[in-house]
């Protein structure tokens, strides 16, 4: 085909009305590998002219009290979740995947982990509460007149705060409460939209299927009974009565969704929603020089970077002692992000670093594979620069986000409690370096990726402004959200029209009968 | 708010590969305004260098065999469909209207109607049949080797020829067979997405609802048993057995649609569907020298313009009558496109024309009121330009296009039928005028439309050579076409899970029977 035969670039002119003083933005970030792309964002908006003010709790794990880019407003809480549940619970998923934790076990830990989840939705329900109480702040929040709240809404404190305030709301979203969040606001036929946890793609056998409803049926049990209880009393307290918590979530104005469609299975969506997905990702700069020197030093065998994410510091030392084996076995050289301690029998071919440019590394020419946890930003980055990955989900999305890369044939996915065994984590190396396919087909991903009209960030911040100079995007939300559940789904409607029919049935048939039985009768009579 | 006040332009530049050969575009197009819309595209896909082949019947109303930007296949055909029919729907609609015509002539006219509409679609068969049994045809259009068909669907030739073709498909669609688009690929609920035809808005009562489902009912089962079996016995005869026509018409690689969400109620939507509402209107030029003569002539009044449209030529004379005496009776000078005959009580101020340039004149700064009929591309122009609209609409889809507007505050709607009752036509005229709240409304509209990352007519080019670069969107398109409806709806899996939880029910149940009878024998016993 002739269109695709050369690469001269065309510059398409679009004229977007420029904010010449720039809008007023209060942000409700959220923790963690969230806050990291949050502040890509940030950086943008502020790059443009926007005055940034961030709302933080004074126990935050990640986000300082001021920066050259936003002031804060820091909400002062005595306690946080301690951070170190992380490392229990993944010792305890390490433990069940090896067959150690019998399934009641499992269940046990499975509800060990949703009370933890439900204390920190309670966590964040303590925050909301020391915020809405404190006069000052609602004082000082009024009176500075934003425009717009941006908000991470995988906790539910910012819908709250835009309601009272008043403003104006847009998602940087990718969970919303307790759950992938479009299943919250766009249709979600489960015939063929997976459940993240269920382990299932866009292609499902009839048992895939019933897992799937099912897990979706517990899910929303889950969400409605327990987690979004805790937002509906804050709404209850500080809205007043008469506010539905579930119906002020779906109201956001705009939601910029962290992902695409190369990424994530077609699906039905609204349009009000934006997609972003792999809008933190960019061309490589160049490395610092020790890092260059290193992967330089590879030669034609390139190099292999590793890391699981911002979370996993540390693994088990049988675990990391078979990884730091493998790849001493291999030609790469390998860069490996790892907080814990130094494995024993780590190869002269692999550098330990606690914090790297992961973007720089991923788009050098010399990387030939990415160990990755399959975090959204790192599969996205992974899809952006064309690397195919050996990943080792721990939890959360992670399994999910890597099977969408594997069944696209950009990668393989490994148990982290099985990768000591069987050497299987040399092998899967082995197997993704010497097989073309995969690079090849990451490489077809990042094309498709990057051949957009606009690029996700100009995307993130044309809707942003949008919603500035609009005041909102009423225009853009369906009525759905407005609706009680048996009105959306007609459920009134068919039984309505149901009832109609049997009526005329019976009416029709009674009439049969009674001119029957007259006919029958006067047919007795003339006998 | 601040971010509003200035109008610095901001240039965003995107990079789009541009084709540096052109690609080969095969179109299969349809008549009336949907040509007049799909020439614009045309013209700009030949502006970029790709080659057009454009496909027609001998007989074709609107479309030449030859152009400077396109050549064209000619289907030789015998038959077509005569267009007096339209004048003889128009004259039945206006006496319905007044009421001269009892329910029962209105169902007859109404099947009349669908009866010329399955006409309409078997003449289009015959073309197909007499394009495919052409084998010379067929073999010049396999050697042309296209890189991509471009179809607007509301008749189904286009995508039997892209499956016999093996080509990517586009549409650039507003309707899709018998139905509104939208309705063939993303979800629907009846319960806030009106069917065309309903009148209803997005807001609906109960008994609305009730009548959104039922004429959603009728209109499926019309288009499952009509219209669609013609094209599925057109499949079977040229793609042989195996081939749903549905499938091959849902399986479309991008949809172009011509709606934007200011003019159409926000709903779901899919990810293969780009939106190019409004991808005709452009800023006006300046008007030939008679016109703009004509219209500065109006001084500070302005000027209205009226057209109902490509298809409606002419109106009966006590219709035309009442809109002349109307118009004569206005300050405002009057541009009135109209084919028939000239009304004896035509003002001074009026201007009866064959043609006019109506982009130009909407955006004319002297224009004050649009009377129009509704049809999608004046209505899109309207709010283009914002420009308020009284609208007489006459069939298909143009009360309910209207009524968008009328919902929004930017315009009035009559009926043709009493147009000419009661000083209708003027009281409507003199409202609209005179309250400056429609004007408002309409350029509250026209800022919404315009102020898009991507202008709609990049967003179509854009995604045409998408296709080509990528030889389809296949990542696009959901998994939903290729399902049994059973398995889309899950109603399979709800079965069988209603299935298991009444089988657990009766199991727990004859237990608790068995253990009871077995607990009161034994007591029997050792009483």
């Amino acid at each position: 085909m002739r269109v695709v035969c050369c690469c001269t670039a065309f510059l398409l002119l679009i004229l977007i009305p420029k904010a010449c003083e720039g809008g007023n933005i209060l942000v409700y970030p959220s923790e963690g590998s969230h806050w990291i792309n949050m502040e890509i964002l940030l950086k943008a908006l502020h790059s443009r002219g926007h005055n940034i003010t961030i709302l933080r709790s004074s126990k935050s794990w990640y986000i300082k009290d001021n920066s050259s880019y936003y002031s804060a407003f820091t909400v002062p809480v005595e306690n946080t979740l301690d951070q170190t549940f992380i490392t229990r619970i993944v010792a305890e998923i390490i433990e069940f995947e090896r067959g150690a934790l019998p399934l009641i076990s499992f269940l046990h830990m499975s509800v060990g982990m949703f009370g933890t989840f439900i204390d920190a939705h309670k966590g964040v329900g303590a925050v909301v509460t020391a915020m809405m109480d404190d006069s000052e702040l609602m004082r000082k929040m009024k009176d500075s007149k934003f425009d717009l709240l941006l908000a991470d809404p995988c906790w539910g404190g910012a819908i709250i705060l835009a309601k009272y305030l008043n403003l104006p709301l847009v998602y940087n979203v990718r969970w919303l409460i307790a759950a992938e969040s479009h299943f919250s606001i766009a249709p979600s036929p489960l015939s063929y939209i997976p459940i993240t946890g269920a382990g299932n793609t866009d292609k499902m056998t009839f048992l895939q299927r019933v897992t799937n409803m099912l897990l979706h049926i517990i899910t929303q049990i889950q969400n409605d009974l327990l987690v979004r209880l805790v937002y509906q009393k804050l709404t209850d307290k500080y809205l007043g009565p008469g506010h539905d918590f579930n119906e002020l979530m779906i109201a956001a104005d705009i939601w910029l969704m962290r992902v695409d469609f190369v990424f994530e299975y077609p699906r039905p969506t609204m349009p009000n929603v934006v997609y972003i997905g792999g809008f933190q990702c960019k061309p490589a700069k160049p490395l610092p020089q020790h890092l260059e020197d290193f992967v330089q030093s590879s030669g034609d065998h390139g190099f292999i970077l590793m890391s699981l994410g911002t979370f996993v510091t540390e693994l088990p030392s049988d675990i990391t002692n078979e990884i730091a084996a493998a790849f001493a076995k291999l030609p790469q050289k390998v860069i490996w992000k790892y907080k814990g301690n130094r494995p024993a029998n780590l190869g002269n071919n692999t550098l330990l670093v606690d914090w790297m440019p992961q973007n720089d590394l991923l788009g050098h020419p010399k990387i030939k594979l990415f160990v990755a946890h399959g975090g959204t930003n790192g599969v996205q980055e992974a899809i952006y620069h064309g690397v195919p990955v050996v990943g080792i989900p721990v939890f959360f999305d992670q399994h999910d986000n890597l099977l969408r890369l594997k069944e696209r044939g950009g990668g393989k996915i490994l148990t982290l409690g099985t990768v000591d065994k069987d050497y299987n984590f040399l092998k899967a190396i082995e197997e993704v370096l010497s097989d073309p396919s995969y690079r090849a087909n990451m490489q077809r991903l990042s094309r498709l990726h990057r051949d957009k009209p606009v690029k996700p960030l100009d995307n993130a911040l044309f809707w942003i402004e949008f919603v500035m100079r609009h005041k909102g995007a009423a225009h853009l939300k369906a009525q759905s959200y407005r609706m009680p559940w048996y009105s959306y789904h007609s459920v009134d409607v068919v039984l309505f029209l149901a009832g109609a029919m049997l009526l005329v049935l019976l009416t029709t048939f009674y009439l049969i009968r009674c001119i029957y039985t007259g006919m029958c009768k006067r047919k007795v009579k003339h006998d």
